[in-house]
C-alpha cells in the first residue's frame, strides 16, 4: 500500500524529518511517498495560514492520484483501496474537505494523535508551538469529542521552524513543559502538537516515562489499519466526492472532476 | 461605514441577490461594498467548495483595504473602524481566517442568522438546500454553542443555483420544509441556510408568521451594530494578523503583509 | 424607533449612567426610553434581587405598551414592529418571561455582550462586582451556548453600587481584573458584567488594547439591528403571549391580558 | 420535622390535591404545612406566570419562619434545622432565590422527580400538561444535567386546571401519553411533570408497570431525607442570605432582614 | 424496611465505620442491614478493584434476597418493596449491575452525595483518598450529569486503610484539603469521597461552616425515600432481570435464577 | 508481535468466529493468540453479565502474560512491548481495569469500531443485537466523546447466540436495520454492535455501498498500529498497575501481583 505523506507547509527540510519519521514506523509493505505543499506559507501558525493551505493540499490529492494511476490502482482512486493520506500538521487543514476528494482513508495528526493517546490513558495533554495555535488545537479537541481526555493544551510559545534550530533551546522547552503538564494537568500521557516534533518522541518519551504520541506516526499506523480492514472514506453524505460544477479565476483547474 | 458584503461563490447573479437584500435593510449611513470572488466554485456545496473560497475571499480582504484606502481610511485598517465584513454563505468558510486578516469585525451569515434567531425564540430549525451540506451546519450549531436552540437542520435536496430557476419549484418546496419544521421540530423561527434565500424572506415570513431569519440582512445589520459600538476583531491572541513569512507557489502574493 | 431600555433596580442614578451609555450610541432614528424600576432593590446582586425584579419589569413592559399607543403604533404592540426592549441588567433577569409579554425584540445585556464577543474573539472573559454574582453569570454563559468562548467569569468583590463611588477605588481594580484575565485565562476580549460598568468602556479599552464590550450599548445596537430587520420575539410556542387568566392578591393587576 | 410544602399558584383546590398526596407519604414524624401562594396566577403555564410567582413564594417563605418561631425553632431559622420547603410547581420557579431566604433544604418538584428517576432507570420521559411548557421542562432538564436520563419531555396539551374536570378525559391521555413514551422514548420511568397529577401516580403506574414519579412526593421525601441528615442550604457564596438592603415601591416589605 | 448497605470491600472494620453512620441517620422504622463483601480487595482504589468487586456484590444480592425470603417478604423480592440496596464505596461499583438483579432501589455512595449536594448548593468540591481515584470520580461525575455542580475532585494522596490509622494524619489533612477547595474551586459544600470518611461529617462540618456530604448516609435517606414512595428499580429495559442463561466456570452459581 | 484477542463470554463458538476474522486481518507478523473467557455468561447482554466477566478478563491476562513469559518477552509484561490485548465483547467490559492490569495496549472492540468510523464519516449508525444492549452501547459512546458522530444505536431485537442460527434471519434483519439507520439517521457508516457480527462485513458492506466496521477487525488492526508505535498504556495515574494488596475469598488469587 501507498500512504501519501502530505505536508501541508511548503518547507521541503520539514518534509523531510516528517517523512523519515512516517518510514520509520511503516510496515515492510508501506510505501511512504512523502510530499511537500507546492503553495502557501512555510509553516503553519494560524487560521489564515492554515486556510491557505488548502491548495497545496488538493494539489497534493491530484498528484497521487496520477500516480494510483501509474501504479496500477485506476480502480483503485474509485474504491479507495491500497492507498491513504496523511495531513501532516497538526492543525488538521482541510481534513473534510480532502476526505471528500479521495475514497481512501485520510487521517489528520491531531486527530489520529488524541484518538492513540485515548487508547493508553484517560487523560493527557497537548503541547504545541505557538501559543496562538492552542486555540485551533482546542477546536480540534472539541471537534473530535476529546475534551474529557484532552486536560490541557500548552504552548511554548517558539515559531514552528524553530524546532530545527538547536539555538532555540526547543527540545529543552518542550521537555519542560511537558513536565509541566504531567504534573499539574492530571495527564497521563502527551500528544505532541507540532509536525515538526516527530523526531522527539524517543527523547521525551525516554525522559518523561509516559507515552508521547507523534501525530506524524500515529497516522501512518492507523492509515495502514484502515487500508488493511479495506475501509476507505464514505462516499454516501457530506463525504461524497464534490459535485462536478465549474470553478473560475485562478481555480479553474481545481473544479471536481471524475476521479 | 462601508460593509463589504463578499459572496464566497462565483456567481455574479447571486451577488445580485445578495447585495440587494443587503442594501434592503441597510442603514443611511451603511454603503454596501458587494463583492464576488473572483476564483473558485460557481456555488458553494460542500467541504471543498468551502475550503477552496479561501483564495477568493482573501482577495477581497485585500481589495477592501485598497478601497478603504482610498477612501482615506487607512487607519481604520489597522484600528478596525468604520468598516466591516460580511461573508455570504452559509457555511461561514473562512470566517476565522478573514477575522485575522482584518481589524475590522466580520460576520458570518449562519453565525449572525442563528444568533438573531437564538433572540427571538427558544427554538429554531434551519432550512437548507442540498441534504449534504447539513452536515457543515451541524458542525457550525455546536461551534456557536447553538446546540440547544437550534432543534434541527433540515434540507430541500436542490442545488444552490435551482434556487433562481423558477422551474425547480424551489419557493414551494421551502415554503413545505419550513411548515413542516414547525409543525415537527418544536421550533419557533426559521433560519434560511443559504445567502440565496436572502429575497425569499417576505413571503416565507408573511406565510408562517414567524421570524424568518436571512443571513445577510442578519449579518448586515450585525455589522452594523458592531461598528457602531467601535468595536473591531481582537488582535490579541489566535485572531492577531498572521505573522509575516514567505508564501510560495502559486500563493506567493497572498503572504501576510503589513496592512 | 423606540428603546426601552429598563434598569430592573430601584436607583435612578444608573439608570442615568445606563441611558446615556445607550443614547451614546443610538442611531439617529433611534429614541431612547429609559425607565427606572418601580419596584424591588436598590441594586440586584444576588438571585432574590432578581427575581423579584420581575414586578418592576412587568410594570415597565405596560408602561412601554402605553407610550407606543401614544405615538400612534398601537399595531405595532401586537407585531412587535418599530420598538425594542433591553433589559439593563447583567443577570438578564425575567429575559423570556418579558419576551412572552411582548411581540418586540427584547435583548439581556449579558445576552448581547457574551454575543457581540463572540463574534470579535474566540475567547473572552467576564468581569463582574460580587462574587457571588459569578455563578449567575455562569448559568447564563450555559444558557446562551457560551461555554466555549467565555473562559472565566471574575469578580472585583464591590458592590453594585460603589462602582459610582469614587473611593471604592472600583475603576482601578476592574482594570487590574482585566488585565490579570487577559494574561491568565487565555481571552482576546472583556466583557463587562454590570450595567453600571457602561460608562467605563472607553478607559478600559484604551489601557487593554482589546475590544471591551458593555451589554448595555450592544443590546441597544443589536435591539436596532433587529427592528431594522422588521424582526420581533416569536408568538408561537413558548415565547407566545401569556394565556388569559385571573391573577390574585397584590399581583391582580398583573395578570395577561389582551395587548 | 414541618416541611413547608407551597403551591406556587393560587389555586387551592389545587393545593388541597398537593398537601393530600405529600401527607399520604410523609414520615410520622413529618408535619406537612400547606401554602398556597397569596399573589399571582390560578395556574403556572409559561415563562411570566413562573417569574410573577416569586412574590407568593417570598411572603410564603416569611410566613413559614414566624410559624417556625411560633414553634420555638428561632434559632433553626438560622441553621436550617428541623424544616424544609418543597416549591411544589413543575417549573420549579424561584427555586434558587427561595434557597437564599433560608438555611433549610428547599426542592423543587422537577428536581426531585428527575433525580429520582435518575435512581430507578436510565431513561425516562417527562409528560406535562400544555405543549409550551415543553420549553420550560427541557430547560430544567439542562440545569439538572439531566440530559442524558431524560430523553424526551412530552405534553397532552391540556391546561392545567382541566386535570380536576373529569371532562376533560385528561387521565386517558395521560396514560396514553405514557404508553407512547415507553413505547417510542426508549424509556423506562415516567416523570408526571405537574403538581395536579399527584393523585394520579397509583392509576398510571399499575397500568404501565414502571416506575411512575410525582415531584410532590419525591421532593417530600428527598426534603425529609435531608432534614435527618442535618443538611441544609449552603450560606456560603451565591445561596447565602440575601444581602441587606432597601426595595422601593410595592415590594418595600420584601427586603431581605436579618432573619 | 430493611436496607441492605453492602461495603464492596474486604475489611470488616471498615464497615463497622459505614454502619454506624447507617444507623445513626436511619428512621425509627428502618433496619439496616450490613454486609462485607466475602470476595476481592480489602480496600478499592482503582478500576480494577473496582471491577473485581462485582463478585461479591452479587452475593450480597443473593444474601439479601434469602433474607427478604425470610422476613416473608418473598413477593417483595419480585416488587422491590420494603427493602433498598446501598453501594457504599464512592466508585459506586456494579451499580447498573446490582440494579438489574433486584426490584429494590439500589444506591451508590457517590450518586447519593452528589445529587444530595446539589439541593444544597450550586458548586460542590470532592475530597477523596488516593489521586489516582479521582479519575473514577470524574467519570462518576459525567455520568450522573454533574458536570456543573461538581467543580473539582481533590485527593488527600492517602490510602482507604489508613483513614482509620491516627498517625496518618487524615483527619487534619482531610480538613486542610476541605478548606482548600472553598477557597479556591468556588464551592459551597464538600462531598466526601470515600465510604470511610463517613463518620468525619460532624468533625468537618463544624470547622467548614458548609454542608459536608457523606455518601454513606445520604444514601441510606434517599433508600428510605425511595422506599417511602413505594419507588424500585425499573425493570423494563435496560435494568430488567438478566436473561436467564447458563454461566461457566468458577462463575456457575452467579448465572441468573428467577428471583 | 502477539495479540491476544479474548472473548468476555464463555462460547467457544463465538471465540471461533472472532479469532477468524481476526487472524483474516492480521498483518504478516501478528500471531492471534485468542482466548475464551474461563468464567461467566454464555453471552452477554447486560449490566450484569458485563461486569461478571471481569473475572475471565482477568483470569486471561494473567495466562497471557505467562504465554509472554514462554516467549521470552517477560520484559514486555513490563514495558508493554511486541503484544497487545483485545477485548472482544462490544460492551467494552473491564476496559479500563484491564488496562491497569497491563502496561501493553488495550483494546475494546466498540472502541477501536467507533473511532475508525469517526476517520471515515461524519456520522454513523450502531447496529445491535438485543434492545436491552442499546443503553450500554449509548453511555460508551458519551465516554469515547462520539456523541456527535454516533447518531442513532439501533437493534434487531435477537440474542446474540441467535447470530450463528441460520433459522433465526439475523442476517437479513441486520441487513435491513443498516438500511434503515442510512435512510433515517443522515448516517455514512455502520458499525457493528457485537463481536458476533465479525463474519458479516463483506456481506453488508457490498450491499449498502458504505463502510461497515467490525470492532474485532478494527480493534487488531489499530493494536498493531499501537504496538508498531512502541506504545502502551500509559503506568502513570489512574492506569497505573494496581496497588499491592490483600484479595480475600474465593477471588484471593486474583489480588495484584508484581507482574
Amino acid at each position: 500500500m501507498r500512504i501519501y505523506v502530505i505536508n501541508p507547509n511548503t518547507t521541503a527540510s520539514m518534509t523531510a524529518t516528517i517523512a523519515a519519521a512516517a518510514r520509520h514506523v511503516a510496515a515492510p509493505g508501506t510505501e511512504i511517498i512523502d510530499m511537500t505543499s507546492g503553495a502557501g506559507a512555510v509553516s503553519i501558525e494560524c487560521h489564515y495560514d492554515e486556510a491557505m493551505s488548502i491548495v497545496g493540499l488538493a494539489q497534493a490529492v491530484k498528484n497521487a492520484n496520477l500516480i494510483e494511476e501509474q501504479r496500477g490502482n485506476r480502480e483503485g482512486i474509485a474504491t479507495g483501496r491500497d492507498h491513504a493520506f496523511v495531513i501532516a500538521c497538526f492543525g488538521d487543514p482541510g481534513l473534510l474537505a480532502v476526505r471528500e476528494l479521495t475514497a481512501a482513508p485520510v487521517l489528520g495528526i491531531a486527530e489520529a494523535a488524541m484518538h492513540a493517546a485515548s487508547f493508553l490513558a484517560t487523560g493527557f495533554s497537548v503541547v504545541t508551538t505557538l501559543g496562538r495555535t492552542r486555540v485551533i488545537a482546542e477546536h480540534l479537541v472539541r471537534n473530535y469529542g476529546m475534551e474529557h481526555h484532552c486536560r490541557r493544551v500548552r504552548a511554548i510559545d517558539l515559531p514552528v521552524l524553530e524546532l530545527d534550530n538547536p539555538a532555540s533551546g526547543a527540545r529543552a522547552r518542550i521537555l519542560a513543559e511537558c513536565e509541566t503538564a504531567l504534573r499539574e494537568d492530571n495527564s497521563a500521557a502527551i500528544v505532541l502538537g507540532c509536525a515538526g516534533m516527530a523526531d522527539l518522541v524517543a527523547f521525551l518519551s525516554e525522559n518523561l516515562g509516559v507515552p508521547v504520541i507523534d501525530g506524524v506516526t500515529a497516522a501512518v499506523k492507523f492509515a495502514e489499519a484502515l487500508v488493511g480492514l479495506n475501509l476507505g472514506t464514505s462516499k454516501k453524505g457530506d463525504l461524497a466526492f464534490p459535485l462536478f460544477k465549474p470553478y473560475k479565476g485562478s481555480l479553474t483547474d481545481f473544479a471536481p472532476r471524475h476521479v
